[in-house]
């Protein structure tokens, strides 16, 4: 049986948070297996928290509770939600923050957190995770029915994560992080790209730097040059072999990058 | 049956340090749940270590052993001691690290490290939290009682931790922890607060900047501003909405915060 | 039965890079115990995550299957292996990552990894952490032996990580880590230093500092004063107490040590 839960928050690892929710899962379940995804959200930045879950969490085993803080509205009126999708239960606020669940997975339903008897006696204006998805969470594995937590929701807030878009002459996406090793990733993926060219005759622009080909891997370019491959998520990535690509090409979250056809070639 | 086991430290998450206790706690009980509460604590700072652990340890099952390494004195003739609980073991060097401990949890009893049996057949100078301390923490999650350990003492180191103090017409703290979000965090509790000024006729002072309530949550406030509020510890915190106090209203340990009845209103 | 895999590498703990690896392990084996040893070797720097594994892996018990990755070849045409050891199995690139394995440890074989039905159907030509090395040591763990793998192989890559040689009249090294509390750590042990200098009678030098003993201890020498010892490896360590020696006598990685008889005493 499945006794894994995935944490991914923006509390840094310096303090006990982390810990404290830790300890309120094996309180409740001491058999759980915790395994974090991240701590190292920047503070109240839900896109990024979306993206390191999308990242992650599809590997785990189906039954896997994945519990996201990203939570800059706690304490206000912004909803608590479970989303149940075909492998996995997703817990946290409802601010955005499984965006790239609604896009990639089949959702059975979303509920709102209302049942107290699953959150802590006392909860905390401030942390939610501890007094509340964390709980809720740890009674999902344990095989509490979605249907106990709260009513159905059909309007979850939800924001263009990847804005990856489609133009007549064009395919243009995002930098949607630049990673440890400074690579930066976009969320434009190679069936899209071969779909839309399919004869290859593109070029790729970000900044002031072009690409006119994607490479299989680092090591068909020369330590130090740039190229443009697929990454690991088969999505269109920019690299600097043997060093990172946010530095040298200075880039930076946000910044666009421009697929289009190769003008004359 | 509580197989836990938390580790607070020092040593960073660079060095193999912390992957070695927990290898040598895993060689003797390989079913141990090793969990992390933080390495991060500044180094050879005694009090952050001792708020981590305040702030984190509670949360845990009954039985959990927590051992906390903390330890400038390695080396030296400073004891090793575990410190027994109505709830928990605390294992560590007896410098003050366990204040904490002492006073919020009912001590049963305080014994000195003694019995080499129960630590790694070399114990090296410069590093009992591998060859001393994760094993007796092992020893004692498998069921070995505490006067097997060594004989009992009865003067702990204990140093003031929190800063609280109490005048006719002033409650006084200090910041113990600016955390991660640059929440400035004091040990004056909700409670304490209540009790002195029923009537909540008070003023927080710190620095140059002044409150004269404390909020509900985050949202009480705008974007960017400055606001008092009881924290996840439901002590006294001040935090900046959406920013950080630490930065904006330059903050850092061990700054005053003083409390006192409102003089006209 | 053990079910323990530590991951060793480059990746930081920002990105669901390392979390993406767990996955995929308890995917597989979901009993599986996870532990960390480090994940902030600098990028791409085989002989500082050498380091780390040579630190940490040793403490843990017999049939722990060792996860290394720090593969600046990926994609390229250099072997991933499996060191099968006395009491371990380590699997990563071979790339001279476990260079301090074969120095160290009996080795049993070592086979190329070639076997596809141990990965995962697709792998990414950048990540063979997931796709490769984390399932292939999920299935070690699993009880596959080694010869189902691939080819054995009498050719690893080995590089000399630890740079200790004899002169004629003086054992010399180098700084191979200066860790998170600012320690330098040489590889030369205490053994080797007692066999030379078995009258104690040597000096040694780094840059422009010279000691003539080796403490037992921090306590030996004043607060803020450098002192010689040996490390909780059993190797020549230059420490300050209480502070850095890497900063306070400005020492790197690479720096050389040198240990020679003292002229005139």
């Amino acid at each position: 049986m499945n006794r894994i839960l995935t944490l991914t928050t923006d509390f840094g690892v310096s303090d006990g948070y982390v810990a404290a929710m830790k300890g309120v899962v094996l309180t409740y379940l001491p058999d759980a297996q915790i395994v974090d995804i991240t701590h190292h959200v920047p503070p109240q930045d839900i896109a990024a928290g979306a993206f390191a879950m999308y990242c992650a969490c599809r590997f785990f085993p189906a039954g896997t509770v994945h519990v996201g803080v990203i939570d800059p509205g706690v304490g206000s009126n912004r909803r608590g939600i479970v989303v149940e999708t075909e492998h996995f239960a997703y817990v946290g606020p409802d601010n955005g923050l499984f965006s790239g669940v609604y896009a990639r997975e089949a959702v059975r339903r979303i509920v709102e957190i209302e049942n107290a008897a699953l959150m802590r006696p006392q909860v905390s204006s401030t942390f939610h995770g501890r007094d509340v998805f964390a709980l809720v969470g740890a009674h999902l594995l344990k095989g509490v029915p979605c249907d106990e937590v709260g009513p159905e929701i059909d309007d979850p807030v939800t924001c263009d994560l990847w804005g990856v878009k489609e133009e007549a002459d064009a395919l243009i996406g995002r930098v949607v992080s630049v990673d440890h090793f400074g690579n930066a990733i976009s969320m434009i993926s190679r069936a899209r790209i071969d779909k839309k060219y399919p004869d290859g005759a593109f070029e790729i622009a970000i900044g002031e730097t072009r690409f006119d080909r994607i490479c299989q891997t680092y090591a068909n370019v020369e330590e130090g040059q740039a190229l443009a491959l697929y990454g690991s998520l088969d999505t269109l990535e920019i690299a600097v072999r043997g060093g990172s690509a946010g530095r040298v090409l200075d880039l930076k979250r946000g910044d666009e990058i421009r697929i289009q056809a190769r003008s004359e070639k």
